[in-house]
């Protein structure tokens, strides 16, 4: 099975550096930052495409893992370059990007008009496990598809779940991500307000963990929001997307989340001040003091 | 060492039944709800006392277990019938109620005044935690007073801490309260959405749970949550104590904490709207749609 990829940024890279590892044809890869396609192929020994129609062409099974939902819509046409130019017959589209499930659902009728198949590949980790093969991985879409293509996707998982039709793993996503942001917005909170009392922040984290107050984040993400190291593995930019993608998921629900907005609110601050390409742990730039101005 | 209790609602009375258990001198109760001291009492064989001075006077080591900073300030008098009306020397006191840092301080400056030492044990545990003698107990104060009272303290207690000078553990407590206060009202907004986008709730906690979304409170409230079962172990009503303080102690500090801002906003809600005595999973009344009007 040919695998095509189209958004290599370092997710895409490194799952495509896995499966690669892994002993299968990683075939031809294509990125709108054109130099990002170019070293990851020759790395690999894979073709640098100058277009995503071009990947498809190339592959039985081509993975998209772009960084929005305009940036989905935009390849999933038949416009000339685009991934449906040549029609889909017998391919398999497995979409990786956070968007939002509507999106899934739109990608899903255009590529089944083209005579092909597309799947939801959610992803609830970060670089370092799809380097590893350790991803968590929410699938959605036909069951028959997801049968097809699960061979490959289990040497990207250390886990994966199946979670029904199109659209469902996108919702499951977006629920994840924003229960984490907001946990990282209240653990920076906590450690921000911590400091500025004067406690130590290295005993706060440890009483924190015995007790209530102990989180996944607080694991990842606590001792960088203390020593302020926030390079990037999951930047406040997404977070503030898939904040935003929850929030209006609620409101289209006609539910009142006063956390979500208020987090929403919190990663989007730090996108206007700059601090968007800083991991999403830098939103204690905004609670410690001195810290941003 | 004699001991006695101002205040037995259940962690109070769960906490003198385990030193009971152990072996200690449990000699005197008191509560502002009289019946409450007196069923305690003949349970225990202790004495039920029909005010606070009477507990002192009977006792080497005081456990103040009261609800609030009111409460506190009004016990540690010398008025007729209060803790100091007849002197504290040789006395310690051991205050774990939550109250906010000053209030602490104020009580160590009166209890100083009339000869005896007060302690701060501050809990991050509730109310199973105390009859197992399990508790996560953070001590400050003098030091000499907490080596006087520690071997009754142990009984208590899983993991005990001293943190530092009188005011220092109901810092601790205040953060590590607004942090799980924050996580639960987060975990509330994720499971109330989930549920009115017509996602299975069970596999969405089993996600949450083997993501960065995962909490202790997911743990402890998530299935409470999904099944409206909110029987109290650290009621609402109480969250919003605890969110207020440490709201208050982040304006006192020039901060400004969103997340926190909105949490007591909740749980306030849940009191004005009569579900203050609902466990503080209770929250999830308020983002599930149709639960509450």
């Amino acid at each position: 099975m040919r695998i095509g990829f189209v958004g290599v940024g370092r997710m895409g890279a490194n799952m495509a550096r896995r499966l690669k590892e892994c002993g299968c044809e990683v075939v031809a890869v294509a990125d709108a930052h054109a130099p990002a396609a170019q070293a990851l192929a020759a790395e690999i020994g894979a073709r640098a495409c100058p277009q995503p129609g071009d990947v498809a062409a190339a592959s039985d099974l081509v993975f998209t893992v772009v960084s929005d939902d305009a940036a989905m819509l935009s390849i999933f046409t038949t416009a000339p370059g685009q991934l449906l130019e040549r029609g889909a017959a017998g391919k398999v589209f497995v979409n990786c990007a956070t968007v939002a499930p509507a999106t899934h659902l739109e990608v899903e009728q255009r590529v089944g008009r083209a005579g092909g198949q597309s799947l939801e590949a959610c992803m609830a980790s970060s670089i370092p496990q799809a380097r590893a093969g350790t991803l968590y991985l929410m699938c959605a879409g036909a069951r028959d598809a997801f049968t097809r293509v699960e061979p490959v996707m289990q040497k990207l998982a250390s886990a994966m779940r199946y979670v029904g039709a199109t659209g469902e793993a996108a919702k499951v996503k977006a629920l994840v991500n924003m229960v984490m942001n907001i946990n990282t917005a209240a653990l920076a909170e906590g450690l921000g307000l911590g400091a500025a009392l004067g406690l130590d922040l290295t005993m706060l984290r440890e009483v924190f963990a015995q007790t209530g107050a102990a989180s996944q984040v607080l694991k990842t993400d606590g001792e960088d929001m203390q020593n302020r190291e926030h390079g990037c593995f999951f930047s406040a930019a997404h977070a503030a997307k898939d904040s935003r993608i929850a929030h209006e998921l609620g409101l289209g629900a006609g539910l009142d989340l006063p956390l979500a907005r208020a987090t929403r609110a919190q990663y989007e601050r730090m996108v206007a001040l700059g601090l968007g390409e800083l991991d999403k742990s830098g939103i204690a730039e905004l609670t410690f003091k001195g810290r941003h101005a």
